[in-house]
C-alpha cells in the first residue's frame, strides 16, 4: 500500500449541550433546562479570563463549518476524507467548543458528590446519542462511553456492558478522583475484570486540574505545568496498587499527555520509586503486588494518544516510550490540533522516520488495541489516506 | 583550610508531643491534652500499615541515644561533631519519630480550616521551643518557624517579626494549600514582601501528601510516585505568579525532594509551558507575570535541600540543577539520612568531583543563604569537618 491508514486516537465528538435534551429521561427536563442556561452563561465567563477571545474568534472564523462536525456526520465524514484519517476514537467535549451535556459529564469528569445522580444522567445522555452516531458509521466512528466511574460500581459495570452491546468501543473514566477511592483500590476489581472480560479500552484523557482561581495572576501557567500530573495519577495507582498484575490484558490510554516528555519521565519516576532505595526502607514493602518493573507493565498495558506536536522532541520521546505505544490523534476539532493541516504537520512531526514506525503511530498500533474491521479500514485507507513517499524527506 | 564547612540544609528538632504543654497557652491545655493522646494512639495504628515496625525497631536499636538530640542539644553537639556538621538548618519533626507538637504543626503542616487556630498554637508552641533550643547555640543552630501561612495573613506576617525578633533564621510554610489560595495569589505578596525585607528564607519540605487510603494496596507506590509533585507545587506557582519579578530578593528552599531527578525535570517543564508553544495558544497569555525564562528565576531563588542518596545519578541530576543551588544535607535523626554514617556516604556521593563544587554544596551555598556567622562557622570546621583529602579518590 502506498497510503498510511490512520487512525486517530483523539477526536472529540457531541451535540450542543440544549440538544442533549432529547436523551435525557423527562423527569429531568426541569433540572436539565436551568443547569444548560447556568452553565452557558458561566462558560461566557469563563472564556474572559481562560481561552483567549480573539485567539478563538479568529479560529472559529477559519474553521466554519468543520466545527460542526463535532455532531454532523456528513460534516465529520468529509473532514475525515481531507485529513485522511481513516477512523477516530471519539471522547466527548467541553473545553474550546461546549460540545458536551450539561451536569460535568464533559471531557473534565469532574466528580462530585453532591452532583453525582446528575452527571450519570448527562453521562447516560451522551452515551446514547454517541451509539447512534457510531452506529451511522461504525467503521470509521470508535466512541467511547463517559463512565463517572467513582460512585457506584454497579452502576458502572450495568452501563460498560450497555456500552459494549450497543457498539461504544471503550470506556472514558475521570482521571481526577478528589475525595473519591483512588484506582489502587480493591473496590475497581469488578470493572477491571469487565472491561478485560470485554476487551474493552480504558481512557484518561487531559483536561481536568483542580479549582484555580482566575482572577490570580499565573493560574494558567500553574495549570499548564500540571495537567499531565492530573491525567496520570491514575497510571502509579494502577501500576502499584497491583491492578496490571491481578488483570493482565486490561488496556489502558493516556490521550492528550503532552506526551513529548511527561511519559519518559514518569516511566522512569516509577522504575526508581519501585526499586530498592535506600530512603523508603522505612516505609514499608510497597512492591509486594508486582512481579515486573512498572516499565515492563506499561509496555504491555498502556498506550499514550499523542496528540501531535510538530516538534523534534516530540519524536524523539516516542522513541523512549516505545513506538508500539504511541498512537497518534489530529484532536479534531479543537484549534491546537492538525486539522485541518494535518498532512503537513504529519510530515513535520514524523517525516524522516522509518516507514515501519511511521504506519504503527498512525494506525498499526491502534489496530490492536480496538475492536474495529482492519480489512476495511485498510481498503478506506489505500483511498483516502496521506501517501507515504512525501514522508521520506524530513521537513526541516 | 584542609576541611569542608558542612551546614546540613535539613536536620529536624523538636520535643516529644506531651512535652509541648510548657509552650501552650494554659486556656488550651485540655484540648492539648485530649489531641496528645488522640494522636500518640493514631500514630501507632499508622505505623502498622506505613513505617515498618521491624525496619523502625532495628533502627531504634542502633540509633540509639542519638534520636534524643531531636531536642537535647548536647547529645545534638555531640552528634554533629562525630559527623562532621558544623551548622544546621532546623525543621520540626513528625514522620518516623513524633517529636512535634499535636494539632497537626508538623512536618507535614497539614492545612485545615477546622484545625487552624490550634495549629497556630501547636506552630507557636514549636516556634517558642525551637527559639529557646537555637538560643543555646545560636552559632549551629538556623532554627526555622513553622507558619501555617494560609489562614490570616496579619498573624503570619506577626508570627514572622517574632521570628526574627527571636533568633530564627527562616520560615517553614505548608506545601499542600488543599482548598486554600495557592500562592501565586496577591494576598500573599505582604508575607513575600516582609521575607524578602527580613531576609528570611523560605522552606517547603517533602513530606505531605494528601490523605490516602492506607488499607488499599499500593497506596505508598502511589505516594511515592507524587511526593515531590506535592513538594514543589508552590514552585510553579511562585514563578507563574511572578513573585519572583515582584520580589526580586525572596529567598525559597525545597527539602528532601527527590531532588535527584525531579527538580531538573522540572526546571525544564516550566520553560517548555512559559514558551509560545501552538497547544496554549487558546488558554491565553500566562507570561505576563514574566521578564525571565523559569530557568532563570530558579537559579536567583531556589535552593534545593538535597538529603543524601549517595548514587551517580544523584550527583549528575546536582550539576543539571545547578551546584549553586544544592544545599547538602544529612537529615538528622531521619534513618534515610546519612548519620551516623555522614563521612563515608559524603564521600560516596561526592568524592571524586571538583573540590570547589564539593564545599559549595556542603556548605559554602548555605552561606549566602542564611544569616550566619561564616567567620565562627569555619573556625569550628576547621576543627571538626570532613577532611577533603579523602575526597579525591571516588570511591566506585
Amino acid at each position: 500500500m502506498d497510503r498510511y491508514l490512520v487512525i486517530s486516537s483523539d477526536g472529540h465528538a457531541g451535540l450542543p449541550p440544549e440538544r442533549y435534551r432529547d436523551y435525557v429521561d423527562s423527569r429531568y427536563h426541569a433540572a436539565f433546562d436551568e443547569r444548560v442556561k447556568i452553565e452557558v452563561r458561566q462558560r461566557l465567563e469563563f472564556e474572559k479570563h481562560f481561552l483567549i477571545h480573539d485567539f478563538n474568534t479568529k479560529w472559529r472564523a477559519k474553521a466554519g463549518e468543520g466545527l460542526d462536525g463535532a455532531w454532523d456526520g456528513t460534516i465529520r465524514d468529509r473532514v475525515l476524507d481531507r485529513d485522511g484519517v481513516a477512523a477516530e476514537v471519539l471522547f466527548p467535549d467541553g473545553v474550546t467548543e461546549r460540545n458536551a451535556p450539561p451536569f460535568g459529564a464533559d471531557i473534565g469528569l469532574r466528580p462530585s458528590a453532591a452532583n453525582a445522580e446528575l452527571q450519570w444522567v448527562g453521562a447516560r445522555a451522551h452515551n446514547r446519542w454517541m451509539a447512534e452516531f457510531c452506529r451511522d458509521n461504525p467503521l470509521r466512528r470508535i466512541g467511547l462511553a463517559i463512565v463517572p466511574a467513582l460512585y457506584d460500581i454497579e452502576e458502572t459495570l450495568k452501563e460498560i456492558r450497555w456500552a459494549r452491546d450497543n457498539g461504544l468501543k471503550g470506556v472514558f473514566f475521570p482521571a481526577l478522583t478528589d475525595g473519591f477511592a483512588m484506582y489502587n483500590d480493591r473496590k475497581y476489581y469488578p470493572v477491571w475484570e469487565l472491561l478485560q472480560d470485554l476487551d474493552m479500552p480504558l481512557h484518561f484523557h487531559s483536561g481536568a486540574a483542580p479549582a484555580f482561581d482566575i482572577t490570580q495572576p499565573g493560574w494558567i501557567g500553574t495549570y499548564l505545568c500540571e495537567y499531565a500530573f492530573w491525567l496520570t495519577r491514575p497510571l502509579w495507582s494502577l501500576t502499584f496498587g497491583g491492578v496490571f498484575e491481578l488483570y493482565p490484558k486490561l488496556k489502558v490510554a493516556f490521550t492528550e499527555a503532552g506526551g513529548e516528555f511527561w511519559f519518559p519521565w514518569i516511566i522512569e519516576l516509577m522504575d526508581v520509586r519501585a526499586s530498592a532505595k535506600h530512603t523508603s526502607g522505612k516505609l514499608g514493602d510497597y512492591r509486594t503486588n508486582m512481579t515486573m518493573k512498572p516499565s515492563e507493565y506499561f509496555a504491555r498495558h498502556v498506550w499514550i494518544g499523542c496528540s501531535a506536536l510538530p516538534d523534534n522532541e516530540t519524536t524523539e520521546s516516542y522513541y523512549k516510550i516505545g513506538i508500539d505505544r504511541i498512537l497518534w490523534g489530529t484532536d479534531y476539532p479543537h484549534p491546537e490540533g492538525t486539522w485541518p493541516n494535518t498532512h503537513e504537520k504529519m510530515m513535520e512531526s514524523l517525516g524522516g522516520l522509518p516507514e515501519a514506525d511511521i504506519g504503527k503511530m498512525l494506525g498499526g498500533n491502534a489496530l490492536s488495541v480496538y475492536d474495529v474491521d482492519a480489512r476495511a479500514l485498510n481498503a478506506l485507507a489505500a483511498k483516502i489516506g496521506p501517501l507515504k513517499a512525501p514522508f521520506v524527506k524530513r521537513a526541516a
